[in-house]
C-alpha cells in the first residue's frame, strides 16, 4: 500500500472535481417531475392563451360597432350564435353581429370585444348596448400570458408544484432532468449492528449508515444502503465490489477501528487507485477517496459528526454537481455566541446549531451521537486561530 | 338545490375543522421513514452507548493502579489480554493488570480508565506508564451520549436525516408516523386537456390538477390525478364517485365556465351534503365545500392564482392537521414593495413576490398563469382597507 501525504482540503476537492462523473439527463414523466431538476432551458412552445379568450361571461363584439352606443342611443346588434369554452367557432362575425360567449371561449373571426351580459340587455335575437366597447375588452390576447418563445425555466431549477404546473400549462408531458446519481452505502464495524435487533454486550446500533444514506435521499440522489462490513478483508472486499457494481459512487462509514481505514485502503489499492489518504481538517484526517472503475469510492470515519461533516464537504458538492444544483447555496452568516477555543496550527470545523442570529458552538465531542443532532451545521475555524471571539462573524455551512 | 349564503372565511375554516377526519397512524421501517411525521413522542428504549467505551486505542487500566505513576517511577501493568470493538470482554481485570483495547471496545469489568498508546510503553507482555490517569480518562460511560429514558424526538416532528439517524442509533427499525391523506384531483372544463397532446382551438392545456396534486405531495399528502370532467353531470359525477371511493378528500377545480359550479354543486347535494357554497373573499366567491360519505369535497375557483389562494387558505390546514403538521408557521412579515388599491367591502388575497424584505405585488390578473408563478404567496386586505402604502407592513402567507 502506497504512503500517501495528508493533503489540504481544496486539493482533496481538485482531486473529487476531476472524478470522471458528468451530470445525466433523463426524461421523465411530468407526473413524476416533482423534486426533480431541470437538465435544460424550457422555452415556452406555444402562446399561452392559445387563442383571443373571452374572460367574462356575454357577448362578443366588432367593438367599432358599439362606438356610437350610449344611455340614450343604444346600439342593437343580431346575436347570432352561441361559444361556449372547448367549443371550436366556424362563426365569423359581420358588421351588426354579435354571439353569446362564455368565459374561456375562443372569440369569433371579427371579433375584439366581450360586453359582460350585466352590462347589456338582451331582447329577443337582439343584444341592446348601452356604452362603447373598446377593442381587447374582456378579451385575454393570444400569447398575452406567456407568449411563444418565452424564456419560462432555467436549467438548474428544482421544480416545485408552480414549476410543474407552468410546464403543463405550456403542453408538456415529459421533462429532462438530471439523473438522481445511485450511491452505494456501506457501514463498518464489528461492533456494529442494525436496529431492530438484540444488542448484544459490546455491540452499537447503526447511525452513519442511516444518516449517509438519507442525506443522500435528501440532496435528491438515490441511496441503496448496502449493510454492515465485518473488519475482514473478505466481508469489506464484497461489499466494495457490489457498490462499484450497482451505484456511481460508493459511501463508507468507518467503524470506531482504525484496521478498517487500512483495509478499505488496501482493498481500493488492489481494485483501482487510493487517490487521497488523509486531509489536513479535523475531523477528516482519516478520510480516505478512491477510484475503482471510474467510480470515486469515500472513506469517511467514524464517528458521526466527522462523517457527516466530512460528507457535507466532500460529497455533497459532487452530488450537487451530478444533480445540477452546483449553485446553491448552504451557508449562513451568525455571530458567535461564546468563545471558542481551537488548536494552532489545525484547521477545525465546528458543529454550531443556530438559534436566530446566533451559532451555538455544541461541545460535546465528536464521539457523541447527539452532538450531530443538536447541530444544525459547522464553522470553519483556520490553522492560524486559536480564539474566536463571542459575536465574532461566522459562516455556517448546513449539514448535507 | 339549496341555495347558500355566502360566508365568512372564519365560518368556513370552522365547518372544515369539524368534518369527521382525524390524523391517522401508521407504522413505517425506518428505510422510508424520511421526510415523514412523528405521531408520537419517542424516548430513548437503550443507553448511548450500551457500555463503558473505550475512545481511544490504548490499555484499559484500574485508575488506582496508576496514581503513583511518573516519568522517573513509572507504573508497570501486566497486559492480559485484547479487546477490540465488537467483542464481549469475559477478562475482569485484577490489580497490577491491564488489557489493550481498541476505539469503540467495551471496558473489561474492574476497568475505567483507557491511557492512549501513545502515552505509554509496551515491554512485553507489560505496559509502562509514566503518568497517572484518573477515572473516566478515554471511557464514554455507559449513557453519557443519550441515557435510557431520555426524551429524543417530539411528536409532529418531520423526520429529516438526523432524526432518522437518531432513531437508529437507539434501535428503532420501524417508527409510528402520520398516514399520508389520500386526495383525489379533478380538473374540470370542456376547453381543458392535458398536456401531451395537441391543442384544437379553442383548447387550453390542464394547469391547475398538476399544481393542485404536486402541491398536496409538497405537503406530505398523497395526490391521486383522476383526470379531466367534462361538462357535463355524468363526466363529473363519475368522477367524483371515483374520487370518493379512492381517497380520503377530494379536490375539484373549477373550469372557466360557471356551469360547472352548478352542476358540482347539484352533484354533491346528491350524493351527500353542500356546506359552503361561496366565501366572502376575492378570489373565492365560487368556492364550494361539501361532504360525501365524510368525505370533505372541495370545488376550487378555476382561475390558477385563485384556485391556489384558495387551496392554500382552506385545504392546505386540513392536510397540515391530517399530517400533524398544524403547528407548521408558513407565513412572514415583509414591506410592501408600493402602493396597492382595493375595493372598500371586500377581503382580498393578492399574490406577492419576496424580494429580500420587500413584498412586490404582482397585479397581472387572476386569469394568467404567469400571475402566480411570479408569486411566493399573497397578502390579505380587509374590508375595511382601500390604499396598502408603500412601506406599510404586511403578512406574507406563503402558498402550499
Amino acid at each position: 500500500m502506497a504512503f500517501l501525504k495528508v493533503v489540504p482540503l481544496e486539493e482533496a476537492l481538485k482531486v473529487i472535481d476531476s472524478f470522471p462523473l458528468k451530470p445525466e439527463i433523463e426524461e421523465v414523466s411530468l407526473e413524476k417531475a416533482l423534486g426533480r431538476v431541470l437538465a435544460e432551458d424550457v422555452v415556452s412552445p406555444i402562446d399561452v392563451p392559445p387563442f383571443d379568450r373571452a374572460t367574462v361571461d356575454g357577448y362578443a363584439v366588432r367593438a367599432e360597432d358599439t362606438f356610437m352606443a350610449s344611455e340614450s342611443e343604444p346600439v342593437r346588434l343580431k346575436v347570432i350564435g352561441e361559444i361556449n369554452a372547448g367549443d371550436t367557432p366556424t362563426i365569423e362575425l359581420k358588421p351588426g353581429e354579435s354571439v353569446y360567449i362564455s368565459t374561456g371561449a375562443p372569440l369569433p373571426k371579427g371579433a375584439d370585444a366581450v360586453i359582460q351580459f350585466e352590462d347589456v340587455d338582451r331582447e329577443g335575437d337582439e343584444v341592446v348596448i348601452y356604452k362603447p366597447a373598446y377593442p381587447s375588452l374582456g378579451v385575454m390576447k393570444r400569447g398575452a400570458d406567456i407568449p411563444k418563445g418565452r424564456s419560462l425555466l432555467e436549467k438548474g431549477t428544482r421544480l416545485g408544484f408552480k414549476e410543474t404546473a407552468l410546464l403543463s400549462a405550456v403542453g408538456f408531458s415529459k421533462v429532462r432532468v438530471f439523473r438522481k446519481p445511485k450511491v452505494a452505502v456501506i457501514s463498518t464495524g464489528n461492533e456494529v449492528i442494525l436496529p431492530g435487533t438484540e444488542l448484544k454486550y459490546g455491540q452499537i446500533y447503526d447511525i452513519n449508515g442511516r444518516a449517509i444514506a438519507d442525506a443522500v435521499r435528501e440532496l435528491g440522489g438515490e441511496a441503496i444502503f448496502l449493510g454492515i462490513a465485518r473488519d475482514d478483508r473478505e466481508s469489506l472486499r464484497e461489499l466494495i465490489l457490489r457498490g462499484v457494481e450497482c451505484c456511481d459512487i460508493v459511501l463508507l462509514s468507518g467503524g470506531a477501528s482504525g484496521g478498517i481505514r487500512d483495509l478499505t485502503s488496501s482493498i481500493i489499492e488492489e481494485l483501482g487507485e487510493v487517490k487521497i489518504h488523509g486531509i489536513a481538517i479535523q475531523p477528516g484526517k482519516p478520510t480516505i477517496i478512491g477510484l475503482i472503475n471510474g467510480k470515486p469510492i469515500f472513506g469517511l470515519p467514524g464517528y458521526p459528526t466527522s462523517c457527516l461533516t466530512n460528507f457535507t464537504l466532500l460529497v455533497a458538492p459532487l452530488l450537487r454537481k451530478l444533480l445540477g444544483r452546483e449553485n446553491e447555496v448552504r451557508k449562513v452568516k451568525k455571530r458567535l455566541a461564546h468563545k471558542v477555543f481551537s488548536v494552532k496550527g489545525r484547521r477545525q470545523f465546528l458543529p454550531v446549531r443556530i438559534e436566530g442570529e446566533k451559532a451555538v458552538p455544541i461541545l460535546k465531542g465528536s464521539g457523541a451521537v447527539t452532538s450531530f443532532i443538536d447541530a444544525d451545521g459547522f464553522i470553519e475555524v483556520s490553522e492560524n486561530v486559536e480564539i474566536l471571539e463571542a459575536g465574532e462573524e461566522v459562516e455556517v455551512t448546513f449539514f448535507g
